[in-house]
């Protein structure tokens, strides 16, 4: 079942034979975390790249000053990694953990490199969500720049209309580098 | 000449028969750039990815106070684009000029596209080239929240040797986020 939707996201980006695609699929690992685990830790280096087939994660840091800053969230059908620290072979500068009992299909980066030579149209799936993974963190970029909180609440409202069904108001009022209150006040007056 | 060096950066990355890659060498145009002459223009879509062979180019944006911020340089050798403009096809919220004279070989983003058909082997390069620009883009953003302008001064000749030859240094101090002052005297005690 969970293997049938990271197929569907698959065939929706490149062609693989039924075959193939079995193939690839067994090299991805079913994950469960409850509530509060971690499926990367800061200061590990990110060797996966994963895929939501249940569940809400988030990703943040840890401040100098000791608060946490929720920095993204990810939902079923969302592709989840620190590709900063999987490219680089970095240490991760921040966690990603479930927020509820979430369910991952998870594949490692070795195994990936390898599926880019045995399948090379896995190239075209990789070159798009790395796409969609450069949208997103140049828009982030220039939000954090240049928007308002307010602006980035109804932004964030139109990119995920049900966000506020699956995480709590103080994740949403972190990320929005708010306190909960304002962002109270803000719903009653977008 | 020129196109040596582009089909030489390609063959690091991917594999292209001789034949292949004069078609794909083909597909791009070769541009002039005088000093400050514009490659890309705010408000403009970027329908391109150029490769730059010769000369120095800066992105910069038109801040709401009317300054000019310099947010990234592109040298020989460098791939040059607006990303999100060009992957969103939305218009570009920021400038990419000649500083000096430039010469650069373009390939329009239909023709890209059309390459990704044709030759499938380009996904590689797509993704690959990809991947550089996330981490790049990825690690401006952590370092524009986190490090001095001393650090990224330092990150930044150790990333550009020669930056100082090749860049006036008013544009390097506008990229810190510095006064020129403040960089001669970073310069002085790094």
């Amino acid at each position: 079942m969970n293997f049938d939707r990271l197929k569907s996201e698959i065939k929706l980006i490149t062609f693989f034979s039924e075959e193939e695609l079995a193939s690839l699929s067994a090299l991805f690992s079913e994950v469960n975390l409850k509530k509060n685990e971690f499926l990367l830790k800061e200061g590990q280096v990110c060797n996966f790249v994963a895929f939501v087939t249940k569940g809400t994660l988030i990703y943040y840091k840890l401040l100098d000053s000791g608060k946490e800053l929720t920095t993204d969230f990810a939902f079923a059908g969302d592709w989840v990694c620190n590709n900063q620290s999987r490219l680089c072979k970095i240490s991760s500068a921040l966690s990603i953990k479930a927020i509820e009992e979430s369910q991952l299909l998870v594949i490692r980066t070795e195994d990936l490199e390898d599926c880019y030579k045995r399948y090379p149209q896995t190239e075209r799936l990789g070159r798009i969500l790395m796409e969609q993974s450069f949208i997103k963190i140049a828009a982030q970029t220039v939000d954090l720049q240049t928007i308002s909180a307010s602006d980035r609440y109804n932004k964030m409202l139109r990119d995920y209309p049900d966000v506020f069904q699956k995480v709590p108001l103080h994740y949403i009022a972190n990320y929005l580098g708010i306190a909960p209150k304002s962002l109270s006040r803000i719903r009653k007056n977008p």
